[in-house]
Parts: structure tokens; sequence; C-alpha cells
């Protein structure tokens, strides 16, 4: 049995008690990994932000909202997992200064200072050791090269790519890139269906690595 | 038989391809209006930003995602309602500049320049008419003070007064205040309960004015 770490779903940052920054990630692909991974008769610890799917029963579950809780959260149970798949779609950047109450129109442009989020990816791939890490990265445009330097840069084992397209919608259609080379495939289907390959394949990877 | 014109959810502002500015509303308040509605035998048309909850059966149905597309899907079905119903988060700043793809992290700080976006409240107001126009006010602090000026700039007929603890939950808190100074009041319950209460209330200050 093999104990799996996922996060899923959006992160937000708020710049005043009310809006915030954030993306349409409905949790849909983190909770399909999910579900396929119980029905393997594994664990999951699940790490998510907020959604509104359901997350299936016999998940540990931490509900977070902001990027700093998310890496917290994750890196807390980093320890117990054999298998990390990184689902979520994090908040890169959060307003450099979170105002209270609520900011009000005044007729004047604005000007929002961004800073950049912590990078959960990273650090989960820092302190991996033994573990096997599944990133995911979402690419508008020169997907495949953008993944691949993803993949290098944060130091994990393989990466889904997917396209904005499958945002908040139920079909998908990924392709896997691993970081020895040895693979590139694609895969397109339900959410449902594409995660139990990808959980299938993650198994046999980290077989390996034992 | 009334025909009401409802806005409801959030409405999103893209910074690029994946991100935007937005808050949490989740939309129920405004289902739970048109329910009760559609209980009392009324028309509903309904503007709704992206929200997850069920759009109960029997409305007419606008999804839209951008403040601008629920200014102009509200303004285009204004002749037809008697009663208007704002109970939408607008968004009311969105970005100047709207970057294709996905913004990458450079390691430096980031300025973002937001400019407010269409005022649709103040717009319906405008154009209202013989119509009777309840807004919406979410206030973080000095609530009563904030959606009484909201009242009078804007021109409604009344507003509903809620804190930001109201968003994305069932429960929830409110005080109804009108532009006469006739009244003003609280109500406290489950959405749902709280709507039915708005909505009878509205029929008979509409009944009054014809």
């Amino acid at each position: 049995m093999a104990r799996f770490l996922i996060t899923a779903g959006p992160t937000r940052e708020y710049l005043d008690g009310v809006r915030f920054l954030s993306n349409a990630s409905s949790g849909r692909m983190g909770m399909a990994l999910a579900e396929a991974i119980l029905e393997a008769g594994h664990t999951v610890d699940l790490v998510v932000g907020p959604v509104e799917v359901a997350v299936p029963a016999g998940c540990e579950v931490v509900r977070v909202e902001t990027t700093r809780q998310m890496y917290d959260a994750t890196l807390a149970r980093l320890e117990y997992a054999d298998i990390v798949i990184a689902a979520a779609a994090v908040c890169d950047f959060r307003p450099a200064v979170l105002r209270e109450g609520k900011l009000k129109k005044t007729g004047e442009r604005l000007l929002l200072e961004l800073v950049e989020t912590e990078d959960i990816l990273a650090e989960v791939c820092r302190r991996k050791e033994h573990r096997f890490v599944l990133g995911f990265a979402l690419e508008a445009a020169d997907g495949p090269a953008h993944a691949r330097r993803k993949l290098r840069d944060k130091g994990c084992d393989a990466i889904v790519l997917n396209g904005p397209s499958a945002i908040g919608v139920d079909a998908t259609s990924i392709s896997l890139l691993t970081a020895d080379g040895a693979g590139e495939w694609s895969l397109t289907g339900s959410k449902r269906e594409v995660a139990r390959r990808i959980v299938e394949w993650t198994l046999v990877q980290n077989t390996r690595g034992l």
C-alpha cells in the first residue's frame, strides 16, 4: 500500500477583506486522482484549496485558502508520503499589502503591487529524498517547452502538462513528461479516466524506484 | 404576475489567460431569491456570474463571467423587468491590461494597474423609470453608513446590507434600508428564509409604486 499526498484546487491571495487573486481551478482533477488512488487500495492525504466539488470519502483532508497555508500543510505531511502529486493550481502572486476592510472606488487608477508566493512544488522536491513527485504544469502557450523547464527547475520526477481549456470542466487532454526523458505520452478523456491512468503509471514508477 | 430581473454570483476580471480578480460569492443568495420568486408565481430573468450552485428550474438564465458581460446582459433585459434585484458581488476593479498567455515569475515585484469596472447598479438606476430596484451592499466596516451612501449615490429604492461573513455560506444576517427612510429592518436566517422575506417585501413595495 502506497501513501499519496495530493494538492488540489486553486489558492486565493487577498488584496482586501473581500477580493482576491485566483484562478478557475475546480479541484476536479485532484478529486479524480484521489478517487482512483482509493479505489486501487492506497491512502490519500489531500491538501485542497477552496473548491465546491465533494472530496471522496476516505481521504484525510486539510482545507486551505492561501498559498502559504497550502505550503505549510503540504510540507507538514510530506514525511508520511511515498508519492506526491501536486495537482493544485497555486496562485503564484499575492498582493504585497493586504488592506483591511473593502477597498473603495475613488475614480482613480490603482496600482496593486504583487510579490511571488511560496513555491510549493520546488520545496517539496528539495525535501523529497526517495519520494516520487509528480507535478502539474498549466501552460497557455509553448506548453512542452515550459513544462520541460519546470520539470528540470523544480526537480520533480515527472510532470503533467495541461492547458487552460482543462480548467473547471470534466474532459481533459494531458501530456506526461518524465525527468529521465524516457517517456512522453498523451492522454485524452474524462478526468476520471485520465486520473486512473496517471495513478497506475505513478505506482509503477514508484515500485521501480524502491 | 411580476417579472424580476436578478443579478447573482461574482464576476471575474482577468489579468492573464488564467488568473483573475474575484471574490468568494457563491451565488446562493441570488438562487434563493430566484426560488422564492418562482414559488410565489412570478418570473425570473437571472444574469449570473461563474457559480457552482444549481440554478432553479424555471429561470431564464444568462451566464456571464466579466463585469462588462454582466452589465451588457443586465441592461439588455431591463426593459422587460418590473423589479430588479442586484444581488451580484461585482468585481469593482479590472486589470488595465489583459496579458496573453500566463504571466511568468521573474523574481521581481510586479505592479498591476487596476481600473474601475462598469457600475451596473448605478446604470440600472439611471434607466429604471417606474421599476423598483433593490441593491445589495457588501460592507466590511461602517456598514449602515456605507450602505446609506450607496443607496443615495446609485439611486436605488432600497438596499440590502450584508457583511463578508455571508459570503459562500448558507446562513446570513442582513439589514434592509429604504431610500425614503421609512424602514430599516434586520433579518437573520438561512438564505432561503431571508430571500423569501425580501421577495415578499419587494412585491409589496412594487404594488405601492404602481
